[in-house]
């Protein structure tokens, strides 16, 4: 009699996509004692799957950012089909944080390694007084902003450039930027050394919605500094109010200074809008 | 030389308009140590006039529910122009409940005692995955729903009827209902030693918005008991999924019994829309 092999199954690469309300988290990455996302989906895929891998963002979200469209990504054993998985993780998992897609990629798949871009957008209310149902998700301006200067300056954004005057001034964030360590990247991909990133596209947009006027910035490009974003609408809110001009932009690129840029907006206004990953992401072939 | 007569200034009445999501918030009604919003409001009016009146509401809203349009009255002796009241209690009440507006009435105006209607909303999220930033706002409802069936069933609550099959059957609520404590109304105007209400409109309409599909239930009517609008969704609710029929609806009015009538739907997805006064909040003449 021949003895059955013990189980050779390899384990599944699963790609997850996730919306969640940041504003009761302090932020993606685990922290022991605090709500994080990550945390709450480790939690999660512990009590649907018995295994409590630590599943990887494809970039950190700070306190209170939100995301329409993160993605994470991390191994199982147990052979789950993608919708039960998908299910059941929605059925444990605080409202706050939904899976609205989960699929199996191939193993060479890794949220934050293999992402090739990224879109946020920032979002600002312009009405007199902020819907109570809008506030956790919007910045209510006060100010009065000149649109066409906020265009201008946004546009300056455009193409590739040092964006250090734009990344965070923490001392201990900077630090761990510097030395990129991948279990706490403080930078998007695709190049962690630099602090030069590409600009693909970076414009203002107004949108009606029921609850009011929104103003919206929307940026992509292949990767984001520490606080990039955030630093970029701070700046852009000197230039709306008249305290800087478009043109003075290039010189505070040029500075490569935190201290050149304007001030970090608050991070209720910003989303994750979506991940690109180049096909990384193509479904995983049917495991045997 | 004559002696100047002390302050002979009455005190102003006011009303208030504010919307508030209730999520956070122990209900309306002030509860020492728990956060409420009429507890907030009136910590608010202490620290912008000096004065701490406790203001009235039209009605107690329950722990969860929201305010599109919540009424509140009160009185100040100190002289603010209603812009300035208005400004200033945005600016140190929290985020969650906003002044929409400021209004001087005559002192007979008050907030509840004054009211000849009331609307409210409920809504529901139809789709898959209720997205997070709506989950505060919705019920979101797993089922399928039979639409037919459901505007059937609210056609019937339309008129005059006895609704005690749908007021709180909590014990000590029902005390308090029937005891009709102004400071502590368990039951909305106008008249709060009856069960019997009438209903001006009760009908569900679809609407479609950015973040995915609602399905709300709006009803008008001249008053609402304690959990009335929560109690006649849970059991519209049964007729959509099959478990009743809108022709069962009547013998549960007949019945005058909560137990024969269905669930209390969640707090989440109910929304006071607006309060109507016939005229009773024309804006006070100007004081001298």
């Amino acid at each position: 009699m021949i003895e059955s092999a013990p189980s050779a199954r390899l384990p599944q690469t699963w790609k997850l996509t996730l919306a969640y309300d940041g504003t009761d988290f302090r932020g993606w990455q685990v922290q022991p004692g605090e709500p994080t996302i990550q945390g709450e989906l480790q939690a999660a895929l512990g009590r649907v799957s018995g295994e409590s891998p630590l599943p990887q963002g494809s970039g950190r979200t700070d306190a209170g950012v939100h995301a329409l469209a993160q993605i994470a990504s991390f191994a199982l054993l147990a052979p789950i089909p993608p919708a039960n998985l998908h299910r059941a993780l929605n059925r444990t998992l605080p409202q706050s944080i939904r899976v609205s897609e989960a699929t199996t990629v191939p193993s060479t798949f890794h949220a934050r390694h293999s992402a090739t871009g990224k879109t946020y957008e920032y979002r600002i209310f312009r009405g007199e007084v902020c819907p109570p149902f809008l506030a956790r998700y919007v910045y209510a301006c006060p100010w009065p902003l000149d649109i066409a200067a906020l265009q201008a300056a946004a546009r300056v954004f455009l193409g590739k450039h040092d964006f250090s005057s734009f990344a965070a001034s923490d001392p201990d964030l900077a630090t761990r930027s510097l030395h990129s360590d991948p279990a706490a990247p403080a930078q998007d991909q695709p190049d962690t050394h630099t602090t030069v990133r590409t600009i693909h596209s970076s414009l203002w947009e107004q949108r009606s919605t029921e609850a009011g006027d929104l103003l919206i910035y929307r940026v992509r490009g292949n990767g984001f500094l520490h606080h990039m974003v955030r630093n970029l609408v701070g700046t852009m809110f000197d230039v709306g109010r008249g305290h800087l001009r478009p043109r003075d932009i290039p010189a505070i690129l040029a500075a490569a200074s935190r201290s050149a840029a304007g001030p970090t907006a608050p991070a209720r206004g910003l989303f994750l809008h979506s991940v690109e990953y180049g096909g990384a992401d193509a479904p995983a072939p049917e495991q045997q």
